[in-house]
């Protein structure tokens, strides 16, 4: 077994070829690089069972990832986080076979440390000292602390409406971290000036091949952990979409290989109605979306007017029979308490989202009832302690609570 | 194989059997009482193998857990939480064999998860529907969202100097919680009128056996982690102390199993020079620890002025040529930020605990550099962001980053 089976990038709109030995950033057309595989050799070098046999963290799937050498893994024990049933809440909203696959059990409390894992561990490997990035948040405050666990220097530029707890991860970890007074398309320009001047590398949202990579292991794991086959619906909060790309990536790669059957899940694409760019292009049949004006939500992780992988979502939307749906911030915080009080998972905002979405399908009929449902929970509730008002009763050390029974 | 091989419950001061079978609380002297296990059937039923085959969760030590069956589980996916290297900050401490146990990768950002599942779990079976506790924060948000996971109801008090997330997970998962203006002993008083009054459950720390059994799972996971041995030195951050009893716990069934071999980690108690009764009894050669007046402390989960477990604590200390040391919160702090900065892990500030006792340990001489040592992580950074101060530059849109090259 080799411990990676990578063998180039390719551009998914040209079919160019790049070598993945050297830093590559976008195809000359614009494209995010996918990174291909050598899938006929790892069919025959690696098993299943041999991957099942690894360690309880992203890494078992090596073989499938970019990182050449075991020595070169940066990882903070990312992974393998769990998928727990949402039976009761589900039955209230008419799908009982609910299940979430909860990202917030990751280093920084969100998906993005998948991501920045790989990311990092490849950028280090290719020599690169130094990366820069625009961020609504998690991203930026993982790629931050994967930085500093491989001594790289990480220069970071967030809204000034993006979680605060982000911040502190940042400074924490020693980046250099910029605020601005706009979105993360204001962000993106202000790091793209800082990369011409100063040589950083940039590693925004795919802008480089690797981060992807990294998110894919959502869908590897997804397919493991129920047994080596899909569910019937995966329901993703979109905002760049990297994760929903990967997760489609990954379970091509699996039915490529073999260790999964022909079944697609239906991958939906959930928005918030204050910013839906893909929502509104998926809606008007179009292959782009167009950038969204006015973009504000609760759901902040995922307030992208424009994203440059918009096309690569629409066709894993549309390929596998799924859709692209917008939920309002209301319906957002109210599913966020209701499964929290229902089943003690307390979403993110953005992981909320889809359980608005899931509703929202059950009530239209795209979903009967039937089906077996995963949404992912992209990042603790802790991370946004925004969303719940708490305002207890303050007692004396004499005091005593209401006799209210229970 | 048997789901749980638990037989009774035994009162570690007076030796005296209880009957595991009912809910029970605490000895008839005072004493906190131990689940007991028929080890030897256990040994007969039940390979390492087997354990180590099971789920990626705590819960596949469930032979050795009292819950009785799979389907009383109660359960968010906890456990089997990473070790982690530290190399470079450790050398920078001259011990370079450091590493932690990251507890901030569970259900509710904190330890507290496991006694919470196990607790709860176990609390349900045995018919019990509504739970009370105080707490200095995450034990009471941990509590509060298995209980919600459970159906079960949850009154909790805490400090109003507990950090703040942890009211907001309270809130949001449908407990009834209340602030006192006093420390967690104020706190338990006013449980304690409760739970006379209105029939509350108590499940204060050790107060109740099973947390306990929640908590050595941290133990399990050490010795299978590292391949079904133990390491040199363990170090825990110690408030009520249920961790480091639990830990020990663990290693002496597993000895007693002959699953790992003879040697004993040397267990070392962690407390804040603002509130350490522990070490003070250490010191003294005392069996057992008189409450510490006017305690204060950054790190608020350690504040802990009088623990019914004291004896068992100088005990598991004791027993395995461990210490009990104290730090000052500058100390605290500043390894905090050292320890995120060079290798991206951002302690919660009783994990820094640790990072400060281990420094000390290494200046005075108590550990020579050579050992292989373990701090316990208790929660995520994240939960904590009154450690950071973060004050970066706020750019327009059209702004620049400083050209300070990296």
């Amino acid at each position: 077994m080799r411990f990676s089976y990578l063998s180039h990038l390719e551009c998914p709109r040209d079919g160019r070829s790049y070598d993945a030995g050297v830093p590559q950033k976008v195809c000359g057309c614009g494209s995010p690089l996918l990174a291909r595989y050598d899938l006929k050799a790892l069919a025959e070098g690696v098993t299943r069972d041999q991957i099942s046999a690894g360690p309880p963290s992203l890494w078992r799937y090596h073989p499938l990832l970019p990182v050449s050498a075991p020595e070169a893994v940066v990882t903070l024990g990312e992974g393998l986080t769990p998928i727990v049933g949402l039976p009761k809440y589900g039955a209230t909203i008419g799908v009982p076979r609910l299940v979430v696959k909860d990202e917030g059990l990751l280093p920084t409390g969100s998906f993005k440390g998948r991501g920045a894992a790989v990311g990092v561990s490849r950028a280090q490997e290719l020599g690169i000292t130094a990366i820069a990035m625009p961020t609504n948040g998690n991203a930026g405050a993982a790629w931050a602390t994967y930085a500093a666990r491989a001594g790289m220097a990480a220069l970071i530029v967030m809204p000034v409406d993006a979680p605060e707890i982000t911040r502190k991860e940042c400074v924490v970890t020693g980046a250099q971290l910029y605020l601005v007074d706009g979105l993360i398309g204001d962000a993106g320009r202000i790091v793209e000036r800082a990369v011409a001047q100063d040589g950083w590398f940039p590693v925004a949202t795919l802008k480089e091949p690797y981060r992807l990579e990294g998110k894919k292991t959502m869908g590897f794991e997804i397919a493991e952990q129920l047994g080596w086959r899909v569910p019937d619906v995966i329901v993703y909060p979109t905002g760049g979409g990297v994760g929903l790309i990967g997760i489609y990536k990954a379970v091509l790669e699996l039915q490529e290989l073999g260790w999964i059957g022909e079944k697609l899940p239906r991958m939906v694409a959930v928005q918030a109605s204050g910013c839906a760019p893909i929502v509104r292009a998926f809606e008007r049949g179009a292959d782009h979306a167009e950038p969204w004006q006015d973009a504000a939500t609760v759901a902040f992780g995922i307030n992208v007017p424009s994203a440059i992988g918009d096309f690569l979502i629409l066709d894993a939307v549309r390929s596998t029979r799924g859709c692209a749906v917008a939920v309002s911030d209301e319906a957002i915080l109210a599913e966020l308490a209701a499964c929290a009080r229902g089943e003690g998972v307390f979403f993110c905002p953005e992981g909320a989202a889809t359980l608005a979405a899931v509703r929202q399908l059950r009530e239209s009929g795209w979903l009967d009832g039937s089906e077996e449902v995963l949404v992912l929970n992209t990042g603790a509730g802790i991370k946004y302690p925004n969303t719940v008002t708490a305002d207890p009763p303050l007692l004396t050390v004499d005091g005593n609570v209401q006799s209210t029974g229970h």
